[in-house]
Formats: C-alpha cells, sequence, structure tokens
C-alpha cells in the first residue's frame, strides 16, 4: 500500500476516533510537530478560549524523523492552550511515545471536547478507542502505565498520561510518558485533567514508511552521529554528567537565580550537583546515580536514573521502583534545590520522585516554593495559613509541599495554581519570578543578558528552550558573546528562536544543537521530506512559526507590556558573580527585537512581515 | 510502496550481501521460521557436508508473526546443520533480535561461505554491509554488544552474536542476542565461528506490513492474550518463577536426572530452586532475584534477571553489568547444579554468567562437567589431567571448568567437545549422557517414558522442546498421563512434535502452548497469512516440517540405530522417586512410533508419506 500520513481526530464530547489524511500543504509550510500542530491548534480554537474549557483542543504531535534512525529522533509535542500562561502552549517530551505513535501509522492526534466520565484512548496500529478510566482516575502515572500494561497484556505498550496532578488541574501538571520522560511545562496536563482524558496508550508495528530517499537518508544520519559522538558536549559530557553538568558551571560564574531569585549563586549548590550524584552516599554506601538511560534512538543519553533513599524521608518507599527514579536533570534540581536554598540532596530526589509519578512540572512546582518561602519570610505567609513552617532551606517543607500539591491537599492548591497566582493572592505580585505566568527556569537574566530578552520574547512564557542564548554566552556555541554585554543579543536571539522553532519541528531533540549546526540537520530533513528543504526554507519555516504562535498570543490578549520581566530582575543587581552589579537591560534590547522581527513598536508583525513568511 | 517479503543472501566468501524475494510457494507449505528455513537449508547444501566447512549455510529465520503484536511474537531460529550433532540444528531465540530484523524487512538472512578474516554484517533497513570484526574477535557477546552500539552510535541495535566459545568452536557454542538470550544448543555458535562471522547487528523501523487481516488479526490476538493472562501457568507461574518453577517439582517425583544421570533426585535441589533466588542472600541481604523480564511482545514475561555475588568468587567483578544477569533458567539451573551434584546458587549463577557471556550452552556444558566428574570420581580422570580436582558436588570444578571451557584454556577444550567425545577419548562412551551427540536436559528419561521416546527420536538430538511430553506426564496438558506409562505415548508424541514443529515456524514462543492449543493459534496464523491456514493444514505443516528434517538427518548417515538412548537409561532403574526400578522402555514405543509416523522399520519415510506430505 502506499504509505498515507494521517491524523488521529479524537472527540471526547462524542467519544468517537477518526482518521484523517494530513494536510500535506501545511506540512511543505510547517514541517511537523511544534509548527504544524500550532498551524492546526490556531486554525481550530478560538484564541481567548478558557485553556481549561471544552472548546480548547489538545495536539500530540510527531515530526517528520520521529521513529526514524535519526538520532534523538524519539521526540513528540503537546501542543494546546496553555493554562498556566493563558498562551500558546508547547512541551516537547523524549522517551519512547513519539516513535511509538509514528509507528502505529499515526503523525498525529488531535483531542477536542470532554468526556462526561474519565477516559483512556488506547490505540494499537490503525485502531483506536476510548476506554473507561474510572479506575484510573486518582492514580499515579507510574500506577496507570503498570496497569494498562497489564489490562491490554502488552509490556511494550507506549503510555502518557497524567497523575493526580493534572486531573486536580494544577496549573503547571505535566504529561508523563515512559515514567520519567514529560511534556512538563504550561501546565499541558491540566488540559487533559480538563478533558477527563486521563492517558494515551499505543502500540505500533507498521514502523516509518515514507523516508523519501532512504539511501540519502541514511549517509545524512550516520553523519549527523559521528558529529554528536565527536562533540565534547553531546559524546562526553551530557552522557557523564546529564544536564546535571550545568550545575556547578552556572552557580560559579553567578548565574544561578537563588532564594526566589535574591541572590544569583546558592553555597549549596556542589552538594546537589552531577559531581554529588556520582559520590556514595551515607546510608548504603551506593551512589546516587545508577545510570545514564537513552530516549528512543538517542545517541547522546542525558538521562539520569537516580536512587531514592528509602530511609530518608518517612514515606512510603515505593517498592515497585526498586528504589530508583528519573533525573535528577539540571532544571529540577536547581528549582527544587537552588530556587529554594534547598541543599539536601536526598529531599530533591524524593521531591522530584512525586513531581514524576503524579505529573507536575518541577521547575514552576520548584519557583513556586521558593515565592513561598519568601513570603514566609516576609512574614506575609503564616505557619498556619501553609501548614509547616517553610523558611528558605526547609528540605521537610519542600517535601511535605510536593506532596500536598501533587495530592491536592490543603496548602497544595494554591501552590498548584503557580506563583503568579499565589503571589497576587497575598498582595506581592512582584514576588512572582514569571514572565506571562510561567516560572523562570535555572539561568539569572540580570547575569546573562541574552536570557533575559529570551524569557521576556518566548511565545511560552519564561522558557529556557524557546532560545537558548545561555549556549552563546556561557558555552560558546556557535559563538561565544559576553553574557553581560546587550549589543548583538537581538540578532543573536531570533537566530536561536527561529532555528529553535524548526528544530521543534523534526522530531530531533533540541540537545543536539549543541553539536549539530543547520548544516548536519538540513540533509537529515531534506532526504526525510519530499519538497524543498533548503537552509534557507528551515529557517524560514522556523521564522514563520515563532510568527504564528506571536499571532495567536496577541489574539489571545497579549500585548507588548507583557514581553517584560518581573521589577526584581529590572531593579534589584546580582550581588555577587562575574555580573555582579547589574540587572536586565531590556529596554536596551526589545525595540531592536521588535523590528529585526519585522514587528511594529507596540510588538505585532506587520503586513509586509505576515505577506513575507506567507501568513 | 507493495511490501515485499525478501530474504537477505550473505555470501562471506565474495563478501556481498543480497536481496532476493522469498519464495512464496515454499512459505505456503512451510510457513516460516524453523520450517521454512530448513527447507532452504535441506535445498541448498550437501547433508553429507562438515558442519564447520565454509559449505555449511546458517540461516537466521523470523516467521509471519515475529514483530507483531501477537503475544511472544518476537522470535527467530538459526537453521544449519550442528557440529555437535551431525544432523539438522535449529536453535530458537527470544529477546528483541528477530523482531528488529523483521522490521527492518527481512524474513530470513541466508549466511553462506567463510569470511578471509572475522567479520560482522550491519544491517539497517535495506542497507547490510559486511564490516571488519578484527577487534571484537576475542571479546565476549557483551563486549560485542556494547562496542557495536557504540561504534554505530545505535543505542537500539540489536545484536546477536558469538563469544570466544563460538570463536574456539566448542561444539556446543551458542549464539546471544540482547545479552540474555540465546539460541543454545546443538552448537549453532561454532558454525557462525567457523565462518568468521563475528555477530549480526541490526536496526530496522519499517514495521510489518504484510498483516492479511488487520481487523481479524487484532481481534485473534486479543483473544490469545487474554487465555495466555488467565491461564495459572502463562499468567502466575513462570511469570512469578520463571522456568525455575520446575526445580522442585520436578524432583520431588524424582524426574531429575542427578550426578550424570546416576540418580533421579538431587538433595540440593531446594538450594538452588526459584524460591531460593526469592530469598535475601547473607552476604548483602538482597534476593538472587532482580526482576522478571519480557522478550519482545511476550505477556508471559518469564525471564529472570539475577544478582552476581561479587564477593563469592575471586573473578573480575564486572562492574559493567552492575552486579546482574539473565538467568537462572530451569534448564540451566538442572544442568550446572543437579547434573554436577553442585547445590551452591551464587555458584550456579556465575557459571550462568560465564556462558551468557562468552556464548555456551550451559545445558551441554553443565551435563559434560557431569560426565568429567563421574570420569573423576572412576580414577579414569586424574586432577592432573583436568587441572583440578572434580568430585561431584565441587562447585569449584564447575566455575574453573566454566572459565577453561569459556576461554579455551586447558583442559577446557576437551569439555568444549561435549560429552560424546570427551567419553570416548576416555574409553566410557557408555558414560555419555547424550542422544546424537546432544546432551539431556533436565527430564529423567526412566521416570518419564513419553520424554525418553521424545529423546531419542528428536531431530536435533536429546532435547525437550521438540515434543515437551513433560506438558502431558507432569502437568497434564492437554490431557494427563502416567508418566510411567508407555501406552498411547508414541501418538501423543507424534502430535506433540508436529504442532512444536509448527509453533516453531511461526514466531512464536512454544511456552504459549502451557496455555494456547493449536485453537488459539490457529486465528492468529490465518489472519496474518494469505492462503489456507486451517487447523488440518497447520498440523499437516507440521508434520511436513519433521519428516523435512528426518529426511535429510538420513541423508546426512543417521540410521534407525541413532534413535537410541544410553545404557544407562535402558538398563539401570531409578533408585528414588514415584518411578523408582524403572528405566527407559523404548523398544516398547519405537516401533510402534516409527509407524505411526509412516515410516519403515528402519525408520525411513515410506513413498505414501512422502507424497502424502508433498514431499
Amino acid at each position: 500500500m502506499a504509505w498515507t500520513r494521517k491524523i488521529l481526530r479524537v472527540n471526547l464530547t462524542q467519544g468517537n476516533c477518526v482518521s484523517e489524511p494530513l494536510n500535506m500543504a501545511w506540512a511543505a509550510a510547517y514541517l511537523g510537530q511544534r509548527g504544524l500542530a500550532s498551524k492546526y491548534l490556531v486554525s481550530e480554537i478560538d484564541p481567548k478560549v478558557d485553556p481549561l474549557a471544552p472548546e480548547n483542543k489538545i495536539i500530540y504531535a510527531t515530526g517528520p524523523l520521529t521513529g526514524t534512525m535519526a538520532s534523538t529522533g524519539g521526540r513528540y509535542s503537546v501542543i494546546t492552550k496553555g493554562p498556566l500562561t493563558g498562551v500558546i502552549a508547547c512541551s516537547n517530551s523524549g522517551g519512547f511515545f513519539g516513535a511509538e505513535l509514528k509507528s502505529a501509522g499515526w503523525d498525529m492526534i488531535i483531542v477536542e471536547g470532554k468526556s462526561p466520565r474519565p477516559v483512556y484512548l488506547h490505540i494499537e496500529n490503525e485502531q483506536a478507542r476510548l476506554l473507561s478510566a474510572d479506575d484510573l482516575w486518582g492514580r499515579t502515572v507510574w500506577a496507570t502505565e503498570g496497569t494498562l500494561k497489564k489490562r491490554h497484556q502488552d509490556p511494550l505498550l507506549r503510555v502518557s498520561s497524567i497523575g493526580r496532578a493534572g486531573e486536580n488541574q494544577v496549573l503547571f501538571a505535566a504529561i508523563v510518558n515512559d515514567l520519567h520522560r514529560a511534556a512538563g511545562r504550561s501546565g499541558v496536563g491540566a488540559v487533559m485533567g480538563s478533558k477527563n482524558l486521563k492517558a494515551i496508550a499505543v502500540r505500533g508495528t507498521l514502523g516509518v514508511g515514507n523516508i523519501a530517499d532512504g539511501k540519502a537518508f541514511m549517509a545524512a544520519v550516520a553523519a549527523g552521529k559521528k558529529v554528536l559522538a565527536e562533540n565534547a558536549v553531546t559524546g562526553q559530557g551530557l552522557p557523564t554528567y546529564g544536564t546535571q553538568v550545568l550545575m556547578n558551571v552556572i552557580n560559579e560564574m553567578g548565574a544561578s537565580p537563588t532564594r526566589n531569585h535574591r541572590d544569583v549563586q546558592f553555597e549549596g549548590a556542589r552538594k546537589i550537583s552531577a559531581e554529588a550524584m556520582h559520590e556514595k552516599r551515607a546510608t548504603d554506601g551506593r551512589t546516587h546515580l545508577v545510570t545514564n538511560q537513552a530516549c528512543f534512538g538517542c545517541t547522546i543519553a542525558c538521562g539520569r536514573i537516580s536512587r531514592i533513599d528509602e530511609t530518608h524521608f518517612s514515606v512510603d518507599t515505593k517498592p515497585q521502583y526498586w528504589g530508583a527514579n528519573g533525573g535528577l536533570e539540571y532544571e529540577a534540581a536547581w528549582a527544587l534545590g537552588n530556587a529554594n536554598g534547598v541543599d539536601d540532596l536526598e529531599a530533591l530526589q524524593y521531591a522530584n520522585l512525586l513531581c514524576n509519578e503524579d505529573g507536575m512540572d518541577p521547575i514552576s512546582f520548584g519557583a513556586t516554593v521558593g515565592a513561598v518561602m519568601e513570603l514566609y519570610e516576609l512574614g506575609i505567609l503564616s505557619e498556619d495559613e501553609i501548614g509547616l513552617a517553610a523558611p528558605f532551606g526547609s528540605a521537610e517543607a519542600l517535601c511535605r509541599l510536593a506532596e500536598m500539591t501533587a495530592h491536592g491537599e490543603g496548602f497544595g492548591k494554591v501552590v498548584g495554581q503557580g506563583s503568579k497566582r499565589l503571589c497576587t493572592r497575598y498582595g506581592r505580585p512582584d514576588l512572582s519570578m514569571t514572565v506571562k505566568g510561567q516560572e523562570f527556569p535555572a539561568y539569572d537574566g540580570r547575569a546573562l543578558q541574552g536570557m533575559a530578552l529570551a524569557y521576556a520574547t518566548s511565545n511560552r512564557g519564561a522558557c529556557h528552550l524557546r532560545g537558548y542564548m545561555v549556549s552563546s554566552e556561557v558555552f560558546g556555541i556557535p559563538i561565544k558573546t559576553d553574557p553581560r554585554e546587550t549589543a548583538g543579543k537581538p540578532e543573536l536571539l531570533k537566530a536561536f528562536q527561529d532555528a529553535t522553532a524548526t528544530v521543534d519541528s523534526t522530531g530531533l531533540c533540541t540537545f543536539t544543537t549543541f553539536a549539530w549546526t543547520m548544516n548536519d540537520i538540513q540533509p537529515q530533513i531534506q532526504a526525510a521530506c519530499e519538497g524543498d528543504w533548503s537552509l534557507e526554507s528551515l529557517l524560514r519555516t522556523g521564522e514563520r512559526i515563532w510568527n504564528l504562535e506571536r499571532d495567536f498570543n496577541l489574539a489571545a490578549g497579549i500585548t507588548a507590556k507583557d514581553d517584560t520581566l518581573p521589577p526584581r530582575l529590572l531593579n534589584e543587581p546580582c550581588q555577587t558573580g562575574a555580573s555582579k552589579g547589574m540587572v536586565a537591560e531590556l529596554g536596551k534590547m526589545l525595540p531592536e527585537y521588535y523590528s529585526l522581527r519585522g514587528w511594529t513598536a507596540d510588538g505585532v508583525p506587520t503586513a509586509a512581515t505576515r505577506a513575507r513568511l506567507g501568513l
């Protein structure tokens, strides 16, 4: 048979699943995954829709390289209007779920409406069914995955699901697949919860049959793998230390936001670093780190599997995990640790386990705890109100708040609304370390000027993965720039943002770009896909995607005023480190950025820009 | 594109790889895997060929259900003329290699000739290449797999390879894939070694595109899985205890060959049983058993992963394995334990690890050690000759001989020729517990009369997997028969042998037949394959395969005289147990068996039989 690329459209209100051909004209303009799914979302929903209403849709999308032999070709993205931010959300995940969905014959799943009762979607190749999840509701993602594998008698079933956080519509609830991998940010898990969709379970044996030029593809893939293997970051640093390789580096230069961004260096960083994960623990003489772990097709293998100390906290020891869990990743270690001044590695492992098993974004959760702790220290939040003492540095408060938030208990319900709503509720919105409602990740915008601009302009709120200027400002990839300098940053950031939008639309992992330039990626795309995928075409596609997202966000109600940073980053200088005395110089960069983008001074794409990009 | 079933033909002498279409007329008559590959082998080699000569061929074959969603549908078989036996060899393995080969688009690989230098075969979908294995020669299968994954930058590469035992042409060398799964018996690994073929490494992303009726197939597969899940053996016994569930059962009834078949009960059985593997060890307070593990698509998950006690023997602690290893399976535990009177579970784990990592059949290795120990106790073999004292029960002798045999050192070279050649060399061929040169597995033919006949008539020498009468004689599946009774056994065995030949040609695991009858399997085959796959057709196919194998063996030089058992089983009665006083009553069964098969009194298929089966 001819290979037909197709979409599974699932209407939860009506309870039906329908196959439809992929719009190949759109695929030619938006490639796949982030870009193509955004095009579908923007075309199908009202930008003003309440993200948690049935009228919002949620799309699970693979890229053209997902499920192929390309290194890291196992990614999928979840695209929806984000409940944490009110703007477009696009969360990307690895593991094996995306490749399995592709191998079942589906490029994309579009879920619409709301089911009257909890359901899950079960896919076996062409066959897709909605089945009752009444018995799964209230259970963790780990229990859900185990139950579904047993129920369908299929140990190779790949499951993407929400835990109790998503069910409770925690605004930073994640969607977790393969136990340890997550579409983590912007609350995409809460959208699943709002729709009574507990899980998607998929098994595919049809493979990937639509590679345009198999021989050229193999050659391009092999060349790309060689570059990754020979690069110091992707061939050595990430496999050995994972993303946690950053903990000491970022902290030592004074770019690590600490105690809700009061400081930029954390005195306890070394105790929670990659190096500490390699050391033997006092309790059992074994290292925290068990092994690294690769996602589908990945030759980097940055993932960590770590031991949980079953004696450290008086909690259920969860023997079914054999005491091990995914993480710590750098972002989680930072958000649970530095952001709260907690230097207890075991506590971080435990809180991270709760984030994995009940599906919460550890960045937003950890950063929100940071806000709670500052409000507590300022006397605005009391021990009575929270239910426990919560000073900076309290490992116990971190762990208890993780349990309360994951389980929807007491003050955890307030934490689960994120720091913007929490700080507003207690009269100090200025203490919310967020952009467009989403919490910052692990880099301080005062110390890294390019990141300040990246945060302010990111289309999904504060985010390091929409334009990772750290790459240039810290590692000199692809060129070294001074992190304290603003000149040249708008142009560089635009290039990063556009290129990232392209990479996020391929099925590849953005971590490849520590080693790969677009020159390494382009031959893989060109061999895999029909049509023109020249370098120029790829970069224009990225820019088109960026502007499509911007248009949606503008229609959703944001304005140039939202392209900003919390006053602390604009007014309170770094007190230590290489950028001591500096604040985020956003005003020096934003107008130039708008201009380079072909936007008005109000941050709106001009008609000429739209025309140039075919929007 | 239309899905074409095809064969990869590899000529090692010429160094080329060629694709050819699968002979669909033969597939209609021989199904796949064991049957179809045997048809190819029989058609292409001289039955008199030296198994270790370049003129022998070796075939790696999947079945029509390999790589599909059928439970256990991950099997492949290796078919060649066996160097241990001089008859047709067909060794079946699970893991993930077979499904990966299928997903790369290949039903079968036929390897012919001999490479002048060590090579390995690397397959990525359509692309197949022979590459130098100079640097892999002399390395374990574990090191080989790790090296190839790194070299090709592909963590999902599936590797089937030989260790040093295969290189050294140990006559019971195995081919090991996915670290822990093996095409174990008859010395298929030595054939790879004789051809200088170190490994086959495959990665496939094309899936399985030739299911005839997808909807009917899904329904049949789901029904089959339900039966497996609800069955006590496949749904509970095997997942919990693995094949080791048999250790105490078989021993207590007095059917466990002990100390080279001197006895039928082993006083140390409990100490090396499944139950013991669940107990905590004195050295570290942890259980031997780490987890069970499923092969591709398997819903039974009988596989064991066990800890190695790194303190127990003064050997390389192999930290790269994290102290864990596949096994113990019942057959390995029996052969390394009972057959030698060794009741040290740690020693068995270690010897089994050596069998895994250097690719040896633990059944034939362990049983050959049993012969060594008897010869030692009889004073025929001296400590000087062996290099160490080797009385029954010596865990140290077992482990040292495993090292010596795996590494090709000293007396290990003699052990590596198997017990028939070893016992003949020392003037006591009667002490070799073999049929057609292959060592018995873990059931005594004196205690189980049906197994006695199964051993004598098996087409690959002594084997429990060519007609597992244990199923009926011990477990009552599908009907309970008295193990001491000979009446009715020839008819039942023929049915078992024919049905097993069919199952071995499908891609399914024979363990499914603890729960499934042909009524459960038939709808899966019929939905997957074009043509007539009625029950009648399936059973006739099995009988056709059996007779094809028999014809080959006769042409290779065996006669009815080879359908026999060692004198010990025919003359020395069981001394204990339920069958105390009994010997194997082969003479009461063999003539009837020949007659039921439509063979002459000399064991040769008649012209009428050949015509009936279309041979």
